[in-house]
């Protein structure tokens, strides 16, 4: 490739993306489009917009541009929680750590790389892309010393920028905990695996094991229910209500006036029969009963000290009973996990484990298929029917041009909701850690199938080879990666720039909206894709990127401009989306700085590895010597971050703890809290004892819907009066 | 190597070590080796025993082998503590799993094996072994199944066998905990890493920060002090006062008078002079003063329960700061380590680990050196010198016969000290934890060295090589073992079976003990090797003979009766060893347990991956397609027993510790021991200001003498009522 082709293809991209951000600041104007580009902001409010027109709305401007970069850190925090800050931080480190080797690189390194050779120089538009990178520069020459100065500076950099983010990110996430208002979660441990004891339920075992060990903080508990039945019609209520609400029938309300729920099946029914069905037995729905009781309870304790105290400690000599751990925040809690036997758990961590690490795998044959796509004489070979089809210009080039990567594409598609899924099945008892889960996997799918399939491109089967021979593989990758620098490059330009082009824009929830308007005629804003932001899928993609850059950096530092404005441009798309788009569900604290840290790493590691392999492969002794201590001392850098701050994001500090009941003690708040403590966590907004009032239920289920639109925020705030059988003693 | 040949190498050991066990039974008689035989016994007493002359002294006499029987497991826990009993439970695991196997192998596979191919058969004794073993099943033979049968019946007694051991040491180890005598340690947390304040000591930290935090449970402290000068000093008092004792002085008394300390010479003064130089100035030995005090201390709890909370919290949001873990017990401090800077430990770790990997691979060159000296022509050529030497036949046998032997074993000598030096250097707080971790280090070294470098026996770069390529280990290995079983089997003949008898005539202090006695002619037992049982070298010996018995057995199952002979042996051996040579002067609470488990499990594994490699070469699909699923349960084994069982020996159950205390104040011993403890964890037997009295001095010296004498069991309680500033509140 030549330089002039790439900056060809930069400035399509460029445009591409001009076109598209003007397109946004267009559309976000257009009252029809406002649930999708402003759904945080409606979630709350929720009324009819007025619909005037006017010129402005179909003029593109800035503005966005420009409240996005005003916005400061702590309206992000209030707005999007820590981890929408941490994903700043993420990519504010990404820009500051790329901007610094992208001076040292560009000064340093390209021109040792352009003049590494004795040959003539063409223009440089016309110059090859290979001219810049490491590949130019004779063996054994001494001027791979500034690659190793530049790779010590770079590594240095990113180091010192990794151990300030990280201590900033530790002293923020105190704050977040002790500044925020008192947090019923703090209060809460959840406990698992209650022994059965015969004659006596699951409640009576838990208030007896607390009283007697914990007896000075033990304050009350509350059971985890199964009540799978109940959430299946509860679903199915929502969706008749929906069904109700869009259908507009005669002679009826387009409220649903009474919903008669059998196990299955609801009938619309009049305002005037409802009370004659109000005799209906209800009797399977009383579900917070003894039978339906889950070896799983929520207990709240006095004091934050006293909670946290209970899930340190191992409760009984076998460490799979009563196994407790701190409670999620309520709008955090994933209730059917809760009723998995806690005895499955182990298994199925392993399961989904083989299994995502299998599907890893397994995604390479797609990938195969789609590279033998573009391969056309193969393809009439495996299917003669095609050959005559084939034949013709366009389809030839419909198939071996586009088919291939729409294919990968829509196999792409399908690994969030797959790792999703998995994560699912392993049981996690958070939104919040299922999403950090399903994170990880997908970080190590795409580093995998994106990077190190790439860079060691060939087939299946060569690719299970390299790796079979561990000696080799810096070898391997230092042959692979500056070849393989201009793809990346392309890759950054399209598909970098092009997923931040996508993403303002939220095609799939747009198109969603326009049919729901312009074809179904629902004038009702539908909240269905009011989300929380998708940390699992926007994560690993950065991520990626910086895995990309810092490999490629030293080798061919062509890639760090492109790359910079990447970051640049997902600084400002994402703050806009965290400011407009986003709902703030529920927050893991800031628990994805680990995650990053370690990636950024493994790429630093990676890096130093490839470099020392292309040392090796140019005969430089000096340059690979002093490679491997900024190795070790990459690494002994990781395991003193490990030690000095990873224990801060996995336990809370008795100091910390103290301090913080103390304050709530001396402003005599602490009874407030204790009186607000046995109203939260109720899975179940229904009284069995009251159930057969058909009017109740029927509030019950429109209730229920509403607060469910309103994103699950405050699932039980509203009906948490008809509390029943809580077990509170004090 | 043919039957008869391996029955005579058998017959010759078993007659050395029947000529052995009888000499030891001759020499345990002997009054002057009551030391090196009965040291346990003898500790306590150390009285003179009468030196009667009587017949039978010199009768070898099987009583002791009685007396091993007849001791009952209670009696091995009183007298060795709960590692000696991990230890016999792992010996009859040992030899149950075996006996299964035996049974198994010797009654299905070796019929198989002998039959194996259609071969005219010699007589039995001049049969070669490769005739017993799986080289001798055709390829694809049916009969394979068989050998698979056997794996799946030996795996499973294994894992159930293990299952039991595993519950019931859990089982002990709790008993050990609630039964025992209140213990100090369990009242007691040792904080490192006190953060230094301008103007404030430390132990007046440590004091506000407990009394901060933990106000209600906290009862004293006492700080750990620098003191390297004053124990340099004690031991020199030590090496002096031995001199005195061993050499008669005329116009002296033998016992030391008074001993002048300056800081590195002694001199002997008499009685008299004693009191003139009582104004020597001592105050460079007022050591605990606030300059001396480090950074540690350990702290007293009023309940146990409060004192594991303590150590289970994270105490302030700096993990480096107020590191906090339960306290060893006192006789197990190891007062060095404490004065090593925390921020150290984590680097000293690192550090130890990569060079205990170097030394497991740097051994590698003795090994092939000596390898190397049995080709005569080889080593000739090497020093030209030797030529004329060499062809002389007695040098030449004793040069490749006897040298190659003795080298290696010179070597193997200097690793348990070695790993004994990596893991000091380590920095643990406890001799006990001193030695676990060599132990696991001396079981690497071991199953590296001694197994797969001699399964892979040739070059070290051919060795190196087969590792690189990770999946034809499995088919290396398989070629390997059986034709390798041979050597094993004359391993377990020599090494294993003579180790034993080594071990129970004690050959090195019983050499010390004639040299003392007979050349020096020091009339009294020195106690100097009064020592704890070495489990550091004896746990991975054994475990060793387990990794190669479950690898040979299904190959090569003559191994298993050698094996068999070898535990029962070591049964015997040891019990007898614990109960009259070793003293015990510290325990683990059966620690060792998870590392015996887990080399078990790994011994299964590997045993299951070779057999599917010979599978493999035995073009057997239908017995390979077996193993897997046999490979996965394992490994699902494994991960239950380490959640189900495995928490229990890291940490202590809530409800255990509370019904302690509360067992304690009931009985109204709590008060007792609360008085008792400020005197525990005393480091130096000296007090400040009354140092410079040098009768007390003497008096402190003797006293530190003899009590070192007596195997450090008490080395504070004669002489702590000396104490000073003790930290005491309440």
């Amino acid at each position: 490739m030549e330089v002039g082709a790439l900056l060809t293809s930069a400035g399509i991209n460029i445009a591409l993306c001009a076109v598209l951000f003007s397109l946004y600041s267009i559309l976000r104007k257009q009252p029809s489009n406002r649930i999708v580009y402003f759904g945080r902001k409606l979630a709350p409010v929720r009324s009819k917009f007025d619909d005037h027109f006017f010129f402005e709305r179909f003029v593109p401007s800035p503005s966005w541009l420009v409240k996005a970069w005003e916005t400061s850190e702590d309206e992000i925090l209030a707005i999007g929680g820590l981890d929408a800050v941490v994903f700043q931080r993420l990519l504010i480190f990404s820009m500051r750590a790329f901007s610094i080797a992208s001076i040292v690189c560009v000064f340093l390194v390209l021109p040792v790389n352009y003049y590494g050779k004795d040959m003539e120089h063409k223009k440089i538009p016309s110059e090859s892309l290979e001219v810049f990178s490491i590949e130019n520069v004779n063996e054994n020459s001494r001027w791979l010393g500034s690659h190793c100065l530049a790779l010590y500076i770079m590594s240095t950099a990113a180091c010192g920028l990794l151990y300030c983010e990280y201590k900033s990110i530790t002293n923020m996430r105190l704050a977040h905990i002790t500044q925020s208002p008192p947090n019923p979660s703090h209060f809460t441990v959840l406990v698992r695996s209650v022994p059965w004891s015969p004659g006596e339920s699951y409640s009576d075992s838990v208030k007896k094991f607390f009283t007697d060990y914990y007896g000075s903080d033990y304050l009350s508990h509350k059971m985890v229910y199964d009540c799978s039945v109940l959430h299946k019609i509860l679903r199915d209520a929502e969706k008749v209500c929906h069904l109700i609400k869009t259908v507009p029938m005669d002679g009826l309300d387009t409220r649903p006036s009474c919903l008669c729920a059998g196990s299955t099946s609801f009938e619309v029914l009049s305002n005037e029969s409802g009370s004659a069905n109000s005799s209906v037995s209800f009797t399977d729905l009383s579900l917070a009963s003894r039978d339906n009781e889950c070896p799983s309870a929520f207990v709240f304790f006095k004091t934050r000290y006293a909670a946290v105290v209970a899930t340190r400690m191992l409760q009984t000599p076998n460490p799979m009973l009563w196994v407790t751990e701190m409670a999620p925040e309520r709008q955090d809690v994933l209730w059917e996990s809760l009723s998995i036997p806690f005895r499955q758990i182990w298994l199925r961590k392993i399961a989904t484990i083989l299994a995502s690490t299998v599907f890893m795998f397994i995604f390479l044959v797609p990938v195969t298929f789609v590279q033998g796509l573009t391969q056309l004489d193969k393809l009439s070979r495996m299917f003669p029917f095609f050959k005559g089809m084939l034949k013709k210009g366009l389809i030839n080039h419909l198939v071996t041009g586009y088919l291939p990567s729409v294919v990968l594409m829509l196999f792409l598609y399908t690994v969030p909701p797959m790792m999703m899924f998995f994560s699912s099945v392993e049981g996690p008892v958070s939104r919040s850690r299922r999403k950090r889960s399903a994170c990880v996997k997908i970080l190590y799918f795409t580093i995998w199938n994106v990077f190190f399939v790439n860079v060691l491109s060939g087939s299946v089967i060569s690719q299970l080879s390299v790796f079979t021979s561990v000696r080799d593989v810096p070898t391997e990758l230092a042959k692979a990666i500056p070849s393989q620098a201009t793809f990346f490059m392309t890759y950054v330009l399209t598909s970098g720039w092009a997923s931040l082009a996508c993403e303002l824009m939220q095609l799939f929830p747009l198109l969603c909206n326009l049919i729901n308007k312009f074809i179904l005629r629902d004038s009702e804003d539908s909240s269905y894709w009011l989300m929380s932001f998708p940390y699992h899928t926007e994560v690993p993609r950065v991520l990626l990127f910086g895995v990309i850059g810092f490999t490629c950096a030293v080798m061919a530092p062509l890639i760090l401009p492109f790359l910079l404005v990447y970051f640049a441009m997902a600084y400002l798309v994402y703050r806009n989306q965290i400011l407009n788009v986003y709902l703030k569900k529920y927050d893991s604290g800031g628990q994805y700085w680990p995650i990053v840290h370690n990636t950024t790493i493994f790429s630093l590691v990676l890096t130093q590895i490839i470099t020392l392999g292309v040392f090796g492969l140019k005969e430089s002794p000096v340059a690979s010597a002093f490679t491997i201590p900024l190795i070790i001392s990459t690494l002994l850098f990781h395991e003193y971050c490990r030690q000095r701050f990873l224990p801060a994001f996995r336990k809370t500090a008795a100091q910390v703890l103290i301090e913080m009941d103390r304050r709530n003690e001396q402003a005599g708040t602490l009874e407030e809290i204790h009186q607000r403590l046995p109203s939260e966590y109720c899975q179940i907004p229904l009284g069995s004892h009251r159930i057969c009032d058909s009017t109740l239920l029927q509030d019950i289920v429109h209730d229920h819907v509403q607060v469910k639109s309103e994103a699950e925020s405050s699932e039980c705030g509203a009906v948490c009066n008809y509390k029943i059988e809580e077990s509170t003693i004090s």
